[in-house]
């Protein structure tokens, strides 16, 4: 591998001679051969560039960096939020806490990228722009790492998971709607019980997305709030008068998302709380789906000794050794994503309360798992959704067995017979394997007309 | 012990002859030897009180239950809601699932009450009131039971949760306000960082709790909501029209607090996401006053070989073998509450998790930890702001002391020298364990009249 | 309420005239209001006894404390030992995190019990028995709070939740091989699948029980080893020489387990990985449970819309509104303490990861945590194994049923046909809803002699 | 992209023309877009390599696979054990919960590997080897994946984690008897407290250490245990007699590792407890690490303001703003580490809970978490122990004034004076700002030379 020297504080190093990354960049790869290369999400070197170029631009307006070198530097950043520049950001999320050589690789890319674009050479020559006096004018890494974070982490939840998880909720309710009278058995304590339709069945799912989705969408504020012009410990040392309003101004502007400035910028670098609030949120969404996703394979279970009410799409193959076998792959890929979510909840919530001081030290660790928890989330809700959700249709001839079959078809009687001769029937149906009908007739507890007054299943499923 | 004997569906029982409870809460006792008695929290069963009274005029408004039979009921439950009669709720925590035997407990309790009250001796004589057939009138345990979580969980956060920490957020803040002025060395990742005041960095500790209440408040809605009126699975089976509505309405008046009636009773059955929502709110503020705590027994750790700048109160002899030794017990107590309700965090997941079709069944273990997390953050917050925080003072000297040796106020250089030559400073000053002045001069970097016009702690700590 | 003065190095207390404990336990009260009084393990308070009896031994032995002191306070110690002190004994888990307050609370009990033993009144005279200098004499808080939880857990663990666990483990074992000839249809994605016996079915859980005991007795060395004569932070100041190892094994005479003096006193007042290890073991056992309690009810569930393949027994009536249904309570409870105490293990991970320097202050919350996973782990599996287990019973109708109509038995073709034709068949007998033979008549691919040899169960299940 | 066409009992699927993979693969590809492309570990791909070509040679040597086949199949997979053909298995995490995909890419990688190395063009003719007839001969994708992940799981475990974390203890060690006569102070409750020596406090983590290796080696015996053999549901359909037992022999002679059959497949499918035991001691060992990584941090925190005991090498410039900054970065990688194995354990602990009937179907997620959690610490413990703890010194005049500071060496008096008057000279010292000399002299409660022959802190650290 070809190599040139870059340096720093603490002197040379030799980097590969055709990527962008300098000397820090370069002893953090060294130092921290954690894990595979590049973890560090890719959201966070995108939501760098945005905050670079919003830094340079409001450094630019509050005259403390030249018209030219701002300029030179937002067109760098472009480069790198259009993702042109993925592979010149080489580093691990188990790095410095404080996600200080991520910082560091963005301002040296950058410097070296607007060499390049100056028509120079790397490595050769003085450079224009300078990593730290320039790149990070006005900035720390203990505030432009949390503004990173909260950038990618409102745009990936925004653009991306609640949209898809919305698809699904749709899906959801139109299946609600559609099954609204295919009246069936409930099933509680995994139990018989009492009837109640598909169509209902789906509602409390579509119910419980819609909470989730505004518990996520009631954390949002809390990701609008950038730490950005705090700098070191949350004072905003060396950035200019009105820097941090007008820098959080900026970040709306380029990405189209309501960014403020923190109120208050000592929690914003000691604490992420925010982080730890929109998770639990997914954490909770996380809980809804595995309900829901755990019903629909048990309502599709089968296709002969198991629930069976509900068929669901065949997509490959299920068995490399039983033929023919069909399962719910999307369901189990679903709840797999939900475990995984579940253990990140963990991981932020011991990040997010060992913060010390002026600083917390988990930020990477942190950002890394949500962002991860809301990919996988909102993938697996459109997989889900598209593979598995939109084809679900009723097993009409099972459905109607089930609901011939029940013994709680009794509980319409307690208000007519009371409680105790009503769990005479049931008993004496259960254990004579009989019908309801039968048992009741025996016991000469109500006249045949009565029953088939009484025990209706189409009138015991409420007002619909 | 003297008994008597009740019965239910399944045969006769003997029972403690002085206790109120019947067959089926003597079954439970029986079939669930899990822990201490009595486990399952006193919240639930006053709770309970108060779902059943409303329950009982509501059936009374709507024609379904007389009124003489509607007031026995209300005198008897105000008993419960009285706290009088909390010895005769014995049951644990570990019984069924859906909280059924507590629910009969309670009907139980009541008919028995019923019959003490119109002067009949127990177990003795037709007893007016049946415990299905009247006290649980219009209802299931399947929506009476979340009913009973939704208002006590309510009432412990309103009426005493939030309060409580409220009332520490407070301390905090007028200890902010105080301790304005005091500027005193920053840290990040435990090293020694540009200067702030001690007002600023407590006003983080404030910010972080005014954004957890409100993450808290935000979850209260879901709370409101109440289960009551969907019955065995979530259709209202077995209620007369118009019962969910009023029923909600009746609670909100006896209780106070604006619950109303589910919108969908099926997801109130089947799920409690609003309980993974709460208690995600409860864990934020957990993670939240881990890190306050923990500052503040860091910065008032040694006395004189650790951090040393604030004194906080000594409450009690620290050790049983060194003499004259203080801790941060205070601190210690409320972290471990953070330990507790961080677990509890993942109880509530996995039990939320995995509910299944018209029913959740892990309903009294995530109420239990909700409340158990309710209450010992609420107390902890207290007892630490009692006994800790509103005594918390600066210890001037030894915060003078640390400022005036720090190597970082070298930072306030950057904007004049550039971050290399500031960085020369620093490590020359470090290695030769001198001042920064002595060393930025012997660099010839600068002049004495520049160092100390630029070097002025009192300058870098933003505006206030 | 009636009191007296006791003092301490601080001045002097109020504490109720009757009660045992002295001025420190009386701050304790008073400055920790979290949650309800006494809620600090009684194990932990039994286990003091025993620990200070075998301190007050040794230390007579080694010539630092005179026989009739030792005499003294060794009777109080049986006092505790035997529960009759219980009441003394009002501290809360929520305390110091070195548990210093519980220790001093035992330590002033059995001063002032002694007072008592001599025949003289509380609070009047001098006491013969200094709490400090004679009970507490050659140790600390440091380290007998740490020697009372490895104490309490090893007792817990081994006197009664490894038992009770075994109970269920033989008795899951005997319904094995009572089933063992029980030939039933398979489920593998919650569907159809290739046929096994039930026999086999339940030897998988006996199978998961002994991994997961043995993996819990694994841990149990680590338990064994005692911190006490550590003193304050473990170099055992203020100790005899020989103590750390001879009071060790007074403790393990006394208490009959085999309890050594830790090899290295850093770790064992510093770290409570021991605690961490055994619970980890505790959760494998809940994740083992857990599957093994579904299970159960998921064959058991119906009667007459769900699996059916189990009967269980019916305990108590399981609904307060549908008459007659019989519900999986005791599943219910013991997957309800599986998820408490897969939440402990959270809580008991973060406490134990947050030691510092010489002291782990999360001592209290690490132990309590363990100390209800075991209480309610053992209690689970024996009111599972009394009220559930030991009545399983086949529904032999139902599994017949199941076999019967799979699909699945055609991956015995697999082996003469191929697993391309297999599947053809297995497709053409579900879309057209016929036998499997049916299909493969029909599709000419073998004889009908060659199905019968071929396809049948009771040669597709292994040697047993 | 050129394509060629694949199929399977679906029909007909595009594929990459140059990939080896087939159409099961591509479905997979397509119905499972969550999270990055390609995230199945490539430790279970290498693994799957082991384990197809044992099964391949022991079907033939049973006789049911002819040699020609076997060969070139066992030839396929040394491809894949070289990690020749990594970029063919292109799958993700989050696909079908018995990783039957995984299965399928390796069964179809293997064959069309072999009809290239016949010398046939992919896609055209006849192909020797059957993915399923043929590579998974005597298999099931219910036994191969569960015995790649014990495979993969076992190998990563013995050859990568144990020895890093390994050489990291061992460093410790020798820094422990390199800092043995090194006379500190020592801290509890983060209060300065009675003395020790550096060595033993570094002894305290080497004994963690050790705990957590033994209690990590404790589970490797049921990581040894393997599926194969088990086939669908555990029965062994499908297999020739013998070759359980067989498989598992050339498993362990092509991997040098002493893998075994395992007792009883129905486990071995059905549930993971092996990787929930393994995971828990890597969780275990996760608290240590962070206990010991932070406890150095605490202590070379400063430079000025800080602990400042000990110093730690200086690796990268610390901060973009605070010119000369450097800061504890391997603890903060590690700590970060420690989180997500935190994490992780919650993942693994809710797949493994939730397994049903014959199969657990969280395979990938689980065995993604522990290869993930293996991986991270043995990388940060390396990286630790290269970056920072072999470079680990003493700052010896630190230590020293904060040992001669102490107030808690006072201790030492308890058995010349009593606890009591001990006290009193400590609080008038502490009170006075002065040294416990001067207090003690003051009180007239010794002689100057008592104090100096009973305080003295080398004979306060017991016997080294």
């Amino acid at each position: 591998m070809s190599t040139r020297i870059e340096k720093d504080t603490m002197g040379t190093v030799e980097v590969p001679a055709e990527k962008l990354w300098g000397a820090q960049t370069q002893r953090s790869i060294q130092n921290f051969p954690i894990g595979p290369a590049g973890s560090m999400p890719i959201e966070i070197v995108h939501a760098f560039g945005y905050l670079k170029k919003a830094a340079a631009l409001t450094n630019q307006d509050l005259g403390v960096l030249p018209e030219e070198k701002a300029k030179l530097i937002a067109q760098a950043c472009d480069d790198i939020i259009s993702g042109e520049l993925d592979d010149n950001f080489p580093l691990v999320v188990w790095q410095t806490g404080s996600g200080t050589q991520s910082n560091m690789n963005c301002n040296e890319v950058v410097a070296n990228r607007c060499h390049v674009i100056e028509g120079k050479k790397l490595g050769e020559g003085e450079r224009t722009i300078h990593p730290n006096d320039d790149v990070n004018k006005s900035q720390s890494s203990n505030d432009t790492f949390p503004t990173a974070m909260h950038i990618a982490a409102y745009k990936k939840l925004v653009e991306d998971t609640i949209p898809k998880i919305t698809t699904l909720r749709d899906t959801l309710e139109a299946k609600s709607k559609a099954m609204k009278d295919v009246v069936k058995i409930g099933r509680t304590h995994w139990m018989d019980a009492t009837p109640l339709t598909l169509g209902q069945e789906f509602s409390g799912y579509v119910s419980q997305l819609d909470h989730g989705l505004k518990a996520l969408k009631n954390t949002l504020p809390h990701l609008t709030e950038l730490a950005l012009g705090g700098t070191a410990v949350g004072t905003g040392l060396n950035t200019p008068k009105g820097y941090a309003v007008k820098v959080a101004e900026k970040i709306a502007e380029l990405t189209g998302h309501p960014f403020v400035t923190a109120e208050n910028k000592f929690e914003s670098l000691a604490a992420h709380d925010a982080i730890v609030e929109s998770h639990g949120a997914l954490k909770q969404l996380a809980v809804s789906l595995n309900k829901i996703a755990n019903d629909i394979r048990l309502l599709a279970s089968g296709p002969r000794s198991g629930i069976g009410e509900l068929i669901i799409p065949a997509n490959e193959p299920g068995s490399s050794i039983m033929p023919g076998k069909v399962n719910p792959t999307q369901v189990e890929a679903l709840t797999m994503v939900c475990c995984q979510v579940m253990g990140n909840d963990t991981t932020v919530t011991f990040g997010g309360a060992n913060g010390h001081f002026e600083l917390n030290v988990y930020k990477p660790v942190m950002v890394n798992a949500l962002l991860q928890s809301a990919t996988l989330l909102g993938d697996a809700c459109q997989a889900f959704n598209d593979n598995c959700a939109v084809g679900i249709e009723p097993n009409q001839a099972r459905i109607d067995e089930h609901l011939r079959n029940s013994l709680m078809l009794v509980t319409a009687l307690n208000t007519h017979i009371g409680y105790d001769n009503a769990a005479k029937i049931a008993k004496k149906a259960h254990a004579e394997n009989t019908s309801l009908k039968e048992a009741a007739l025996a016991l000469e507890l109500l006249t045949e007309e009565q029953f088939d007054e009484w025990v209706d299943p189409s009138t015991m499923i409420g007002e619909l």
